[in-house]
């Protein structure tokens, strides 16, 4: 089974998400400086939103060139992947319409840390299709990113209904984390 | 003719519908758990949709991947499948503003079902096409899954109006038959 | 030049209109038959656009597979082609919220007249670039399709103004005369 | 690392803002000539932003197609880009709602000025990559028309809170400059 198709499905979902997003914002309400102003918080959880999904997009692009061959558990894996990145766009305007109170700045961690635990189902399930001793297994190693974002969305969710605030800083240092290309897997294939 | 284009088509119209449902819906109406719990329903119902044309997209690449041929009559099958598969989000949508009453769950049976009748009539297009002793033919056999569903939703529409529920049911029991992608291909082919 | 990538864009935007004509529709306004009765005209319009674009997506894809070179100029009138294409959703929605009046009625005529034309000029530009004697040149013959159908656009347009009907009427014509894909140049590949 | 994803991540973002910016349009709030020529405006800032959107793609198209290799800095300096662009649908709708005043106006220029930046960072990224004794190094030359159109949008943004229309007239004026597909690089690459 060819992987092209499954790139290029990708492609599309995560094209569309990232597109789609701001087409859900409302714009600034008046067109002076004050009614853009109050657009700012909004349109910097866009660009988190961005950074994030492409984020994804960078390392799945890296993921799937170190990968031969797929299976039927990979394309569920990756749709269960899409799914949940499907869901940002949702959180996002409930936090436009909502505003950045406890539970829709929670439901966005909650959104994120699924779509990590999705795509290191799809790690698992691309490693088992290709064998632990696949490039990629090598490459991936013990995959400290993937685990330390994982704790700190577990750790930013409960604390979003102390503060949003701090669940905000911990959803733009797990970004900021993850913002480098998985050099892991560059620095393998260029051997 | 390349099937290239026909895939990367699908692709495209399957990513947007699988997305833009999302976009569809409305957001919790508030921020807290009540209103929260009160979308509950309808994001399951996108949950399912979800599963439905996903369950279409890996079917078709199984299927395109044992197509050799192409003609124009598979060009147009595919597009009425893709046009039934637009509807979903319409229905979907439909059902998110009119509740989980029995037309509107009626008609979701409707698109689903027509996009089954779809989908037989786009795998004879394509085994009139590659001809009757090809691999394909060979892999769908009797096609049990396709008849078994499509006599379900004839069973689940009708039963909407008793119960909406009852139909709900049916419809998730044909999502679960076609969870697994189809075997009858995949050991062909590894034959 | 590749022509891989034009195809490409081409078919994303073509999914993308295909896709998003329905996400604009209102849904039913109430969940018993009356309700749907009152969708059944613009439901009927989608139908129609979709069979329209879907037109433009086979033939796209006939006259590309004929195609072996393109430059700049096919890409801008390719461009002008997705251009009107990308105004169908516009004016079905138009039409959905003004009715079935005449001045939407005859914009849905301009905005298919503009495409038919933009379709024509594409296959100059195609044919200029390709040479007089190519393949393409030979399949395309005196175009009288094409002809036809923008001379019945011209007339549909200002009879719009006497009755919407009769433009309908004359839309659905045009679309039954392209359903079927261009045998000319599936008959000259054939040779 | 292969340039054949980035080209169709990058597709599919410009079909889709391509596509959804007239979704966003309102349409005519009538059936007469009236209420169709208080559109106009909005149409026309329509022409404006798809031709923008459809120089980007064919320069981009340009580009990648005279680019031997990419890395990660590469992939992101698209995805930068990216983001400025799928804020024209964002801004298109704030004119269209707060009409053609100072501050969407500028606005406007503001995104298409962040997106030329972004152009001519992903244009360094490229050229570090592939060497500066590549094709791609030898074709873009002094890059005059991305400094000219810089310093025009540098002088249109304030100049919008004199007159929008001035600043208007500059945009229009860069596309113009723009709308021939980039020679340099055909000329090059025709050597």
């Amino acid at each position: 089974m060819s992987k092209g198709r499954l790139e290029a499905f990708t492609d599309g979902v995560i094209a569309i998400i990232i597109t789609i997003m701001v087409l859900e914002l409302k714009v600034p309400q008046g067109n002076d400086f004050a009614a853009l102003a109050s657009s700012i918080p909004i349109l910097l959880a866009y660009v988190l939103s961005f950074v994030n999904v492409g984020i994804y997009w960078v390392n799945h692009h890296h993921m799937l060139h170190a990968t031969d061959r797929i299976d039927g558990k990979v394309l569920w894996a990756n749709l269960f992947l899409l799914f949940w990145l499907s869901l940002v766009p949702f959180v996002i305007r409930w936090m436009d319409e909502a505003g950045f109170t406890s539970l829709p700045t929670a439901a966005y961690g909650v959104v994120l840390g699924m779509a990590a635990i999705c795509y290191i189902m799809l790690q698992w399930a691309i490693v088992v299709c290709n064998g632990r001793s696949s490039r990629l297994a090598a490459a991936l190693g013990n995959d400290m990113k993937g685990k330390a974002s994982l704790a700190m969305y577990a750790v930013a969710i409960p604390l979003a209904f102390v503060s949003p605030w701090i669940a905000v800083v911990l959803y733009v240092a797990i970004a900021l984390i993850w913002f480098v290309p998985d050099r892991r897997i560059e620095a393998i294939l260029k051997q």
